[in-house]
């Protein structure tokens, strides 16, 4: 049993939802489906999720949005009447849609915003059904509370409950077809409740591991993962196979294919999980497996990200004041500041910080109180930094891996502010100048995967020439 | 002014004395002198204060202890007889020792030893000073009771106190050349109070900062720092500058030329340091300073230390989880242990320490605790494990240093379980199996000082042969 989660773009329009549909068909494994809301058409579009809020937001201020439930229901008119759905169909999905947006009784804001939001889902879910049903799919809405989608109640930040897999494991003997609207669950008490922006990643990780799914297929508009960001370089090396620990390493560093929580339930049920494109859906994709095969390259992928800072502090025999370190950490947790790195030489530490998180009166109080409270000798902050990574799961048996990778840099006359590699050593980390990132990534790459390529095919035509 | 130190060996007997006189009255300035008691005259030889504390320990044991109090008086007789000094000289000196050595009345153990091991320095100071009044000179013993050395009342670990500095710098008023032993201060309320071993070194960084010395001259008995450990390399290349850091990055890992504490009032008055050799006194020596030119090769030194272990964490989403370091810290804290390194990467952590402070019950009981508070996905503790360092000021201005030391330590196979670099870049840090160690060092000083060698001497050639 597969589980396949289509997002957005996949549900948009009758057109795509044909080809979602025929993506289902082609594979009868594929037998639970989550589908996200309709996302855009075009680039300029707006996605069904934010014309609902849209529409909450105004009822909630007005008592009525005309207008914006206008604009939602001319969404799904147009699914329908396109796919050649029946009128009865048209007209059921209107009145159950109708139902949830007036229905205001009862329900604090809060929930009224999930309910609005989760309609989304709930009728993109609806319209597969019918449309499968109508080419003769035995093919079925199926609603998470009834299947036990049992989540936290926190509104619009809902986290799965253990007692749910017990619950949704008996989706496995239904049969025919499942859809299953993504984005939300209900509480022990029978609300419903929606997870954080992107949940449908969500839902479909926990189904795939609920029902032990042999994959978890996650169809999007990439045909896969890339080894680095293509908009910096042209036609990118795919990743045909990746670690969770290296996929969570890269999604860090601005890699942003999946929804960070998403991978969670996957990883610990030890699904695999397959990244496909809606629109080329015979590319094999990229897949995230809990091991790999080590490759000829250690290296699966090159990223980076910026908006970070620094602070530097040195003191003379740091090394030899026990709790130091657990001192400064504790000034920056009860500031309510997380950290990232703390490189540190024998008398100096550095914390590596998110700089988003360091407002201008943070900072002056964090420094007076370093100052102050562990009588430092020097202190100072350095902003715009970004940190550059190379990723892979083969770098820790690979002697000369950070040897390449810091040639690379110093031939592209880039100044390391920082180098950091754990023990793991799935990842090296280097500390740039903001300024400086885009050029180190490309350096990185070319020395990682097109040198690579040049040596190849340089052998290639030693062996070729051999055998003459 | 200068501050002139010597060391255990220069005092060693009648003919390193004679050494020690001609060096302070080649240069007037040299005008406060600290001495250590005397050292090893050869190789199995004892150092007076292993005679002096033998003799307290069998004293306080059996309240007699003629053998070993007659190996002391032996080693003052020999030194005053060969030095041609009068009889009354050797009699008055016998006479104080035996002084100390008898006077256990109404003094604790602690006090007692300490007393007994100040009396190596102290009658060292004694007999410079009447050597060199033998010579016509004008030097004085000075008690550092008298000259007003206050130390904190911790018996065998004092600590100066903030009011010496006031009234030490008096000593610059004094004529003549001023003989101090080193080693020892008087509490607030008079009792004789030592250093930790070694702490003549701290005598003389004290009274270097407290006089502003124009120099701390440092003799010992090698005629410099070198860049590498010379039992690894043959004829190393000498240190001829080094800041303070530098030099304290160095100690860290395996340097052991100066007592680690005994920098700090030198480095806070910024008072040059110079490291000489009273065998060769013409050698210009190493100079430690506040901040020094950079020089062509930016790395001054490479080291490193065995004896640590590695204690590796991961946990999926680590990462997000604000206070997750500071309360791994904050366990090591509480099992006494302190740390030396956190390299990390996105959801993993690793914390260096030294190997000895973690025995295997505690070791176990740490892994125990992190496992059940933290609830980690992984925990594994490496043992075995040295770290190399290669130390530098202009590191940080330097693009490539990285890139260099890493393709040296790869062309030598040897893998890298770490790399810290902080954002101070005074040094970068290797971490390496204990049993690669030795070869990365010397991989290192390979790349940095002989390669920089052939480098400079083709350059050489080059230019004579475009002169021609």
């Amino acid at each position: 049993m597969k589980v396949a989660k289509f997002g957005g773009t996949s549900l948009a329009n009758a057109e795509q939802i044909k080809k979602v549909c025929n993506i289902i068909r082609a594979d009868k494994d594929r037998r639970l489906v989550v589908v996200s809301a309709p996302g855009k058409r075009y680039k300029d579009d707006k996605k069904v999720t934010d014309l609902l809020i849209s529409y909450a937001e105004a009822f909630l201020k007005n008592g009525v949005a005309q207008q914006e439930k206008q604009a939602v229901f001319e969404r799904y008119q147009e699914i329908v009447q396109e796919l050649g759905l029946s009128s009865e169909v048209g007209q059921q999905i209107e009145a159950e849609l109708e139902e949830v947006l007036s229905n205001r009784a009862g329900l604090s804001s809060e929930r009224f915003v999930d309910a609005v939001k989760a309609a989304g889902e709930d009728n993109s879910a609806k319209v597969v059904a019918h449309y499968l049903r109508s080419l003769g799919e035995d093919a079925h809405y199926v609603n998470p509370r009834e299947a036990g989608m049992l989540v936290t109640d926190e509104a619009g930040n809902a986290h799965v409950l253990p007692a749910a897999y017990e619950k949704l494991k008996q989706l496995r003997d239904r049969q025919g077809i499942i859809i299953f609207p993504g984005f939300f669950g209900y509480s022990e008490a029978g609300e419903l409740v929606t997870f954080s922006r992107g949940g449908s990643d969500i839902t479909g990780s926990i189904l795939a591991a609920a029902v032990k799914a042999s994959v978890y297929e996650n169809f999007t508009d990439v045909d896969s993962v890339y080894v680095v960001n293509p908009n910096l370089v042209e036609n990118p090396v795919e990743i045909k196979v990746i670690t969770y620990r290296e996929m969570r390493e890269l999604s860090y560093s601005g890699f942003s294919v999946f929804h960070e929580e998403a991978l969670i339930p996957a990883y610990q049920a030890e699904i695999p999980v397959c990244i496909k494109n809606t629109n080329n859906p015979s590319a094999p994709g990229t897949m995230i497996v809990s091991e790999r095969e080590p490759s000829a390259n250690r290296v699966s992928g090159v990223a980076s990200d910026s908006g970070f800072c620094s602070i530097y502090v040195s003191k003379y025999l740091m090394n030899k004041e026990i709790g130091f370190g657990r001192k400064l950490l504790q000034i920056l947790e009860e500031e309510g500041l997380s950290y990232e790195h703390t490189p540190s030489g024998i008398d100096n530490i550095s914390v590596i910080l998110r700089e988003r998180d360091l407002t201008p009166a943070k900072e002056a109080r964090i420094v007076e109180r370093i100052k102050t409270e562990l009588q430092v000798d020097d202190i100072a902050v350095q902003h715009d930094l970004a940190l550059v990574m190379i990723v892979g799961e083969g770098m820790r048996q690979s002697v000369g891996t950070s040897a390449r990778a810091t040639a690379a840099l110093a031939a592209a006359e880039i100044n390391l502010d920082m180098i950091n590699q754990g023990s793991s050593e799935v990842s090296m980390m280097f500390g740039v100048k903001a300024s400086d990132a885009d050029r180190a990534v490309i350096a990185l790459y070319q020395a990682f995967f097109v040198q690579d390529e040049v040596e190849l095919a340089k052998q290639d035509r030693h062996m070729t020439s051999m055998m003459r």
